[in-house]
């Protein structure tokens, strides 16, 4: 696909002034550098010109005008992508969707939640908790918006039990490249009429279309859950008992891993401790349902195959506050492991859940062989694991030369493994390279002709996933 | 898209006998009349050779060989759809997958089950409960291929609770339209990597590619369940309840709906009484799950809302011999109103679940308006309804004038309540102006444009979903 754009020019500023009105038309120098980039921050590029929009017409309006005349968009969020998906690697036009941040409707009766894109995950959570009500996916950046969460399809903690992001996506309002608005799916509840653009624009990563509203699908809110931690004298040891766990028909809300130094570092980053610190490796398990009963069988259950693998005790945490010891050290994994280092980069695999144990292993060949710092954690309960590549004090040249050849491995294995590139962080820019390898030249061409089927000119977002 | 193709001549027949044999190579007066239809039978064409394939890659030969000759090939499994996606409207070649029948594996660490597309929904049911595992998916018609309930994102009871076939495809193999063999998605539980051609090949009945493997994703089977049959003075009544259910948090396995005069054509066609066929109109809820008290304690709280809202009695069916009484009669629904009359033809629409009472007021209002029989039954808990019109004793003249009319009519109303023009039987051929109707100009489009992206010949079920 052509990759050549017109340039912005004062034109292209007046025009975009005269829809949002010059206040949220930002250009130049007045552009914050942190546009440029992502969570990880390796990849960087400043937009053009950055707009603030407030509502789908606007997005319509600008994308349309960009697309008559040949400018590239990229849409952006909170910003906390890991592979560069959100930075204007062509410049042009930035829209920040950030303040399309409201809740539109709860209906109780169809159990879905209607939302502008800026929503962040976090308010999600608490609007539909006060009324009794649930949204499942979790992942453990709780300040990205749904928007984002949408466009890598993201999955977190608790996908083992109920899924990931695009199974709780019912409805959505697109932009199309061309600035045409559809709605595609609705409130309901089954659908068979024509190709599934919902399900496809879910983990598109803003390539395909600009989600400006979402439907999505909700559930009651369970009434009870019980984490438990459970130390193993090592992480092997740990997660080949998950697929034993799975296997016999208990199946827990979540299943983490964890280490004893990643356990250590978030204790260093929060200066809180953690309730056992003792053991090389943990599994960390929660059951939830609406009865307390049920619940305790569950996790009886599962207590008894964690003891008879071999772990070393239990730590059953049902009180609000020891939960929050738990989980907040779980939520500041990735930015405790990037306190530690001087710059990181991430893989972010799935893998069969019965492969966990090899894959993990391998790293740490890995690690010694290549003589590099890698960290690990994840969701040992689905196989998707986040692999973190430190930098710590090596010089830039041993850096760029390392980091790709561990990636290469890493990747390779995965595919030996019938793994997947990214389980829930997406390609963005950053991974292009592993996933163009792992699908083959037939599979690659089919997503760039469905990338053509709706950016024929290839202005939205260019250069990531398949291009 | 261009619809003109190379007839099926003695070369193409020669070749065709040189991959596969000569008894599984079936054309001219050979084919039964059986491969001109589906179930419903209302759109018919004789296919010009019918080849029976055993494994991927005889599927991909033949479909190359089309591919490269320019004729149509269309897949057929069971038959049993409802829209004509399976009747080869251009002739050319009919793929029959029905051999490819194998149960490839059972993996109980990663909960998946991997099959041919020929295997019977039946035979899936049967054969994971033997694991004490369980394929969610319920479909009223048990003798459909797996390949064709995910070529129409078949829905099924128990949706409510647990979501379509879509949700419970983990990975596919596919023969694309060049005859190319790919893999998508795969054991992991997590993936985004890359634009999901898996969620976008389910649903799309045909037309993009050819299933030739999947792994499914299975769940522990629940341990009980309990049926509760509810009587109603009227369907309004009934429906209306519905949503007030869904809003008290309970979440039923299913919802159904059903009239005294279906359940009485039902018991004609059986031979077999239904537990109760004295009020106007019942719910039949299910409740699923592994704890009894659980299970009661949501029953109680549904029964509570129905009494409140006018509920007659209630029936509860614990026991096997109970639920097979109500659940064959249910089962037997289509073909006992098939049996009622001449000739029909069927909607599937899907509406907001606090919409479904409106619409099928709406169906008898038509029903008086235009002097036609109207029957509905179906799926209350997802808002997906079955409403069939029966021509009974009309004449060609009068039925082929007043058809359209009704579904114009019904998909109308549908679009009024934000409602889709199909559920789960899919748009196939019979119902794609109302799909295009529904869709508008820009989305069909899109739809047109990504079936070029897979299928520029348009060889693969030409006519078809948005042609």
């Amino acid at each position: 696909m052509s990759n050549e754009y017109k340039k912005i020019d004062e034109r292209d500023i007046s025009y975009l002034q005269s829809i949002l009105g010059k206040e949220r038309v930002i250009f130049g120098k007045n552009i914050s550098e942190d546009f440029s980039h992502d969570e990880l921050g390796a990849v960087k590029n400043m937009p053009e010109v950055l707009v603030e929009v407030s509502k789908t017409e606007e997005v319509s309006k600008v994308v349309k005008y960009a697309y008559e005349n040949n400018i590239p968009v990229v849409v952006r969020g909170s910003g906390t992508g890991l592979v560069g998906a959100s930075v204007p690697i062509y410049g042009g036009i930035m829209i920040n969707l950030c303040s399309m941040n409201k809740i539109l409707e709860i209906d109780e009766e169809n159990l879905t939640l209607t939302v502008e894109p800026g929503v962040l995950l976090m308010e999600i959570a608490d609007f539909v908790q006060e009324h009794d009500l649930f949204y499942p996916p979790d992942p453990g950046e709780k300040s990205a918006t749904i928007g984002g969460n949408i466009s890598t399809n993201a999955g977190g903690m608790r996908a083992v039990k109920y899924g990931v992001t695009r199974d709780y996506v019912r409805g959505l309002e697109l932009v199309l490249p061309t600035g045409e608005i559809i709605e595609v799916g609705g409130k309901v509840v089954k659908n068979s009429s024509g190709y599934s653009i919902k399900d496809l624009i879910c983990g598109s990563e803003g390539t395909l279309g600009i989600v400006t509203k979402a439907i999505l699908k909700l559930l009651p809110l369970p009434k009870k859950s019980i984490s438990l931690l459970v130390p193993f004298p090592d992480l092997t040891k740990a997660i080949e008992t998950v697929p034993k766990i799975i296997k016999s028909k208990t199946i827990p809300t979540s299943i983490e891993f964890m280490e004893r130094d990643v356990i250590l570092a978030a204790e260093e980053f929060l200066g809180k401790k953690f309730p056992d610190s003792a053991s090389d490796a943990y599994l960390l398990m929660t059951f939830d349902g609406n009865n307390t009963e049920e619940i305790e069988k569950d996790y009886e259950s599962a207590a008894n195959i964690v003891l008879k693998e071999g772990a070393l005790d239990i730590f059953i945490a049902d009180t609000d506050e020891r939960k929050e010891a738990i989980w907040s050290a779980r939520g500041a994994f990735l930015e405790a492991i990037k306190a530690s280092t001087t710059e990181m980069d991430e893989c972010d695999v799935c893998v069969p859940r019965n492969k966990v144990a090899e894959f993990i292993n391998y790293t740490y060949e890995l690690q010694n062989k290549l003589n590099i710092r890698i960290k690990n954690f994840g969701h040992a309960g689905d196989g998707n694991l986040h692999v973190y590549i430190l930098r710590d004090e090596l010089k830039e040249k041993e850096w760029s030369e390392k980091l790709p050849e561990v990636f290469k491995c890493m990747y390779n294995k995965a595919n030996e493994l019938k793994g997947q590139v990214s389980g829930e962080h997406g390609i963005g820019y950053a991974k292009r390279e592993y996933l163009n390898k792992q699908l083959g030249e037939t599979t690659l061409k089919l997503m760039q002709n469905i990338k053509k089927a709706f950016d024929p000119k290839n202005i939205l977002n260019p250069g990531k996933v398949c291009e």
